[in-house]
């Protein structure tokens, strides 16, 4: 079968791979019907993702079509169309007993990561009876791939860590698709004010139409001062960090009200600075997540129930054999506008 | 009035001040029965705190008797025991209504900081109906002074924010009277562990006098790595930071859990490094939090009912003549084993 392969810092091919097979009476082999490019596979182009070795079919997100399933699975047939979940989870660890599945002890994020994934015509997934969702019937597949991972990342990390509540005042610092994704889901709770924060005033303009009561382009360096003046100079109920790098990070340190919470969501390369010295007695929390899933089921009811349309956050639709143009497009999103490209297999 | 002036870095002294006098309505004038020195004032002393400036009369702790009330005053008449909360609050503002008293907008930490407090014969109290608490018939006065600040402190900043529940594990970070304060309070929930980690062996025998599970005397650097040895590697549900410095902030990050919380009391003079590089994805919290005393009712209880003792903290009592010395005991800890020094005025 056709599959992207990373083949170290910087390289990737589009290669003939054996089909996965069985491994665990757990394991389905799904056939890939749509899958996409996250962020995190060009952090692993990149070589910031030291367990993803050479030779790795890359991708964690998609819709297939149950091919074949082990002894163990009873959830599942072959036949059934399916939503995969960017997070393996046993649902019998600890862990998973506690809905974290995210550290499950045989699972976790492991598609296109410590084992192959999504971005190829076949993909073995363990735990399928935990790790995969049935699709409901007429939903669109589309939307359904950024329920993999984009949406409950945004959901989960951002606004329920976050805890958006109904009037209060929220600030998203990223406009990416990730920060798109939690604009979205954060108007499931009505909050008063979001604030969109970015460099990039295209990105800034699709945030207006998806839903942002106000817009930052924070290049003159004034981002906090113009929320404190806002916010009667107290800052935001909420400061949700949707890029990853130390700056913005920082800036969520100065945006954030007496009482508040600064939900991370972006993945770091690097330490940062907490300034404790004015923040230890702000009465504040921040928030990490590797993304759970747990609120999957939610989400998909919320697409069918047409609250939100994840699709908007599509730009882009290849083949899987013009995949390469896919990683381009993507990859120079500034130029392209590019924000979630499908990729039909 | 006899009473301890601070007189700029380094420098203070006992002097003969005016009693003080009703301001406004709100007020009430408070003559002092017992007081006490906290870690707070040797920082002032320092000179770390710069909104409390030269003049000032220290002390934000203690209990004592009304002496006079403004006319706004309808909770507390001349004769009544009090005890004096660290944080005054009007009750009326945006902060006071959410129940975080600490923020409140003419009130928060101001005694012994912004106006003068309570290591004196008499101080004048602001907001006296939300300020002051009764004191019940037949309290221990030295216990309840304990009430003031550092139990309600390493309730609500530790215990509280850091979620300690029953079969939980716990690593208190500083075996000082806050953290001892914490290590009483977290009992309360039954945590299966609580691990208290210190340099000063004296400190640590106080630790497992007063129900710490285990001590780790940190001088080897290696507190970290045999608090994971004791939790199969994982690390603790909840790490409190009681010091106030950056190693110490960075030991909580290398003992927490996965799902875990890192709730720090410490009071921080600089920035600390966050290792958000491998923190993103534990989906951790971490709390900060200046005490606000919403918790003092029920800790008056918990007093009252014998379920803690707060007078196992009190190590010297001195009179309020001899308040120098009270402070140069307090002040070499590490000789004298000092945990809180009673004032009696």
């Amino acid at each position: 079968m056709k599959a992207l392969v990373y083949r170290g810092p910087g390289r990737k091919a589009l290669e003939d791979c054996p089909k996965p097979e069985i491994k665990a009476p757990g394991d389905a082999i799904v056939k890939i019907v749509k899958t996409t490019i996250c962020g995190t596979d060009l952090h692993i182009l990149k070589g910031d993702v030291p367990t993803c070795t050479p030779g790795r079919i890359l991708g964690h997100e998609g819709v297939g079509i149950v091919d074949t399933v082990g002894a163990g699975v009873t959830t599942f047939r072959p036949g059934d169309r399916v939503l995969i979940s960017c997070i393996s989870s046993c649902g019998k660890c600890d862990y998973c007993r506690r809905g974290m599945y995210s550290h499950c002890t045989t699972g976790g994020w492991i598609l296109g990561n410590e084992i192959d994934g999504t971005q190829a015509e076949y993909v073995r997934t363990p735990h399928a009876d935990t790790s995969l969702y049935r699709i409901p019937e007429g939903a669109d597949e589309e939307a359904l791939v950024m329920l993999s991972d984009i949406l409950p990342t945004g959901f989960e990390c951002g606004v329920l860590n976050g805890k958006v509540a109904p009037g209060s005042t929220v600030a998203i610092v990223g406009a990416g698709p990730i920060g798109l994704a939690t604009l979205l889901t954060a108007q499931f709770y009505s909050p008063a004010e979001i604030i969109m924060i970015d460099l990039d005033d295209n990105r800034l303009g699709l945030a207006r139409q998806f839903g942002a009561t106000r817009t930052i382009n924070s290049a003159d360096g004034k981002a906090a001062e113009t929320v404190k003046k806002l916010t009667d100079g107290r800052g935001v109920d909420t400061a949700i960090e949707a890029v990853g790098i130390p700056g913005t990070f920082l800036l969520c340190q100065d945006l954030v009200a007496p009482g508040g919470i600064i939900a991370n969501i972006g993945v770091h390369g690097s330490k940062v600075d907490l300034h404790l010295e004015r923040l230890w007695s702000q009465n504040i929390a921040i928030t990490t997540r590797l993304v759970d899933t747990v609120t999957t089921p939610m989400l998909l009811k919320t697409v069918q129930s047409k609250k939100i349309d994840p699709t908007r956050l599509i730009t882009h639709r290849f083949k899987l054999d013009k995949i390469l143009d896919a990683y381009d497009t993507f990859g120079r999103a500034a130029d392209t506008h590019a924000l979630k490209v499908i990729i039909a297999a």
